[in-house]
């Protein structure tokens, strides 16, 4: 248990500076007192999520850890607050915030927290210069970016120097989903991270590999949250296009499964005959604990979930720590 | 092999009678020579897709079907030409045109096709008269319906008098994912059916849980395209909602699960893993044999891949006729 590492989990400041930046009708949140233990995170006027105060608190987020078995969590941001869609000077000050807000919580529980900052993505050399920030400065393992920028998925051309730089340093990342396709398409009061993450994560994934920065760039660590979404169904009909259309084919010198089963995915899929599935499809060192910790949509008794997979051992070391420990790049005796 | 019956399949006319209609710029689909036994499918003066004579041409067909171990096919229109984008005076004149030619087909072996019809869903009283002459006039099985109406989930509550008379007269209703969500996403030369139907269909699927028709219309029986896509990684999630999210709970009396367990989907998965994954998940009373016969993105060595999968034989009868039988409404021993 001591030893489990949880590669998804969130975090969100207990407060932001209030916004001193020169732009008009910047979307710039805040938060707001809420029931007991918990803040309200307010954007443009609304409560865009009430958060319980694991978000920020330390030691609290120790107690739940113990509670769910974790031994030591990955921690990102809120993927809302990823500030993609800002004007870049807003982004940056964003972005920074977030980083040394992830920074101060690891400096006071170290051996509990490895770091996953923020980017601001939406250009290419404030990217890039973030990027050293958290690895050089911070030390933290790596990033959390999300499946697409604006609209754009990660998978673009545009995107590639980034990954190229990521695979250099040696940065772990991780990927969510985040504002994602098929919104539109929801029926009825099911919130949107519910219906279209899987979907939206799955997009994320193919295009990383049908626009060939995967196979350009085979040493690159990412991981994918959800599992990955559809994309363990998805996979075999893209080698199927990949075989049949000679364009895709041209334009891929590997089989999409060959970097599909490279890349990593947490195993937040909530039931076991789904995880064994996972692990079917891409390989029995690819899937990593990821918990969604503290927000409603996680798996708060993720143990409890492995367990009921009926995994072997060593199969369940593996899911628990052992390839975390290689997504992250920490040491395999890191305690 | 005579009793497999393939509940996925597409018919395109050898030839579309010429635009008649009263309405400026309306892609109105024509079919122009291309290699030998082909068509190119033209749609606003450019080639859509170029498709084989299987398309259209009986004799070829059931050659094709015996090759493939399929006795039976329900034959249902390629997606694109649903025409829910057309005027409806233009909709209503390509789709009955779509289903005389479908019972055409039938016409000339009975023993080999079952129909599934267009109907103009743009329009709730087009809709039940076209679902009425398919059924009664042509004797059709049911209906293909595509996962969303230019952009609205078929669990859309305005689709609801559609899916109840279809519930009432026991029409099967096939969904198909079309003009899927997500394609803006896509990054290289592969196709939007390739990349974004399987989430797609999962979208449609999860609209018709989310939105209560399923709950409400019990008995419609219900299939989806490309074994449901995403559905199958998605449906744990949806459930762990239901749960967490009380206006979620209180919109819907039962959980997500139950109603995807009524639903059937077809194996349209290419590796016998993920067919496994649909049979645990969906339950073995609910997979169909299909295959998207007669295009690209097809299997069409269908019993090999279920052979792979390693299924009883009771199973695989399951899977290649007993349960398309009641899907479409066939008596048990139709032959």
């Amino acid at each position: 248990m001591r030893d489990c590492i949880d590669i998804h989990t969130h975090v969100v400041p207990e407060s932001f500076p209030p916004y001193a930046g020169r732009n008009a009708n910047v979307p710039w949140p805040s938060m707001a007192e809420a029931q007991a233990c918990h803040k309200h995170v307010m954007i443009s006027g609304k409560v865009y999520r009430t958060v319980a105060d694991g978000c920020w608190s330390v030691p609290r987020r120790i107690e739940e850890m113990g509670a769910m078995g974790v031994g030591r969590q990955a921690i990102s941001p809120m993927p809302e607050l990823l500030s993609y869609w800002l004007p870049l000077d807003d982004a940056r000050t964003m972005i920074r915030y977030l980083n040394d807000q992830i920074a101060a919580m690891i400096e006071q529980a170290p051996e509990h927290f490895v770091g996953l900052g923020a980017v601001p993505l939406q250009d290419d050399d404030a990217a890039l210069k973030e990027l050293h920030y958290v690895l050089k400065d911070l030390k933290f393992q790596g990033v959390e970016i999300a499946s697409h920028v604006n609209g754009t998925s990660i998978g673009d051309a545009r995107f590639e120097p980034f990954f190229a730089e990521c695979e250099r340093l040696g940065a772990a990342i991780f990927v969510h989903a985040l504002r994602p396709a098929g919104q539109d398409r929801i029926v009825g009061p099911f919130p949107e991270q519910a219906v279209c993450f899987p979907g939206d994560i799955a997009l994320a994934c193919a295009s990383m590999i049908t626009g060939g920065i995967a196979a350009r760039h085979p040493k690159l660590r990412i991981a994918f949250s959800h599992g990955g979404g559809g994309m363990a169904i998805l996979l075999p009909r893209l080698v199927h296009a990949w075989k049949m259309f000679p364009k895709a084919k041209a334009s891929l010198p590997e089989s999409p499964e060959i970097a599909a089963r490279r890349f990593y995915y947490d195993e937040l899929v909530f039931e076991p005959r789904a995880i064994r599935f996972l692990l079917e499809t891409f390989g029995e060192n690819q899937i990593c604990l990821g918990t969604d910790y503290p927000f409603a949509m996680g798996d708060l008794a993720p143990m409890k979930t492995l367990e009921k997979a009926g995994l072997d051992r060593e199969m369940l070391k593996r899911i628990a720590f052992k390839n975390a420990r290689r997504f992250l790049g920490l040491p395999a005796a890191s305690r």
